[in-house]
């Protein structure tokens, strides 16, 4: 028996959140809606979503693009800048929208990542339809959002699901 | 039965990268020798080499260092610039002397990564002992090299492992 490696944790990461968008896209499948992708990075997930969603609209949050090409959503679909300003943006267009959004900061940095999501939650809420699900790597608290339980083999607090239960 | 995404096959590369470190440490386990890892990248299989051989010095090849704080290997460890150059100085004091090297040129390009490996092929093969196991993502063409068979579950060629067979 080794010692857990990073190449260990970074698997078992990337696994939680393909178990936890599978299980989210099942849960969503009766509900209608768009999805929003919150941090494009690479653009892995957002192809993952794109294979999950094929007939729904997904739109995405970066800051600045950094894709692989085959990964670029289209212009219309994307809010470019810091989401702190972008979410804002999309409020008018997208609020109750939203069936299943996925926040990825992407940061590397689970302290900075945390942050980030605590001033982004009170602005992800808004853009979710009743019963919407919320995928997230850093742990949310708020008090609209419940914590679902999250799929097999995915540790608690990994990654997260939660669904909004009510709105302010 | 969705298609396979890119998060789908990222998973997969890593998994197999795993997985064919592992075997080659069992292959290894009874023969003598260094660890040589050809392509730091961010430091994840360097760490995961670690873990498996904690009692065996790991040198390390790359072209620019940009590794996580804590992937970064010893400096007299180290062969920093173009591959082609530094497996040369390499020669004299490692000719031999490794029982396990990993290549990763982690160009995300395979066409790139496989024109690589064909300049290195004839540079890293002196440096393995007789016996020695060469874990490779690229395919290697070489008459020295023997390829082993896969773990299981890694599909052929996605990942690749081969034994120095004789010395030309």
């Amino acid at each position: 028996m080794i010692a857990v490696s990073r190449l260990d944790s970074f698997i078992r990461r990337l696994e939680a959140q393909r178990a936890c968008l599978n299980l989210a896209a099942n849960l969503v499948h009766e509900l209608d809606g768009e999805i929003l992708e919150l941090g494009l990075g690479n653009g892995r997930t957002y192809d993952h979503l794109r294979e999950l969603f094929p007939d729904r609209k997904i739109y995405v949050c970066e800051r600045r693009l950094a894709a692989h090409p085959d990964c670029v959503p289209p212009a219309e679909d994307l809010f470019l800048g810091d989401m702190r300003d972008t979410l804002r943006t999309a409020r008018e267009p997208l609020a109750g929208q939203i069936a299943l959004a996925h926040l990825d900061p992407g940061t590397g940095d689970l302290a900075a990542s945390r942050a980030l999501a605590l001033d982004l939650t009170s602005l992800i809420v808004p853009l979710l339809r009743c019963g919407g699900v919320l995928v997230s790597e850093p742990t949310l608290a708020s008090d609209q959002l419940s914590p679902l339980e999250p799929p097999d083999n995915v540790a608690p607090e990994r990654y997260n699901i939660y669904r909004l239960v009510s709105r302010s």
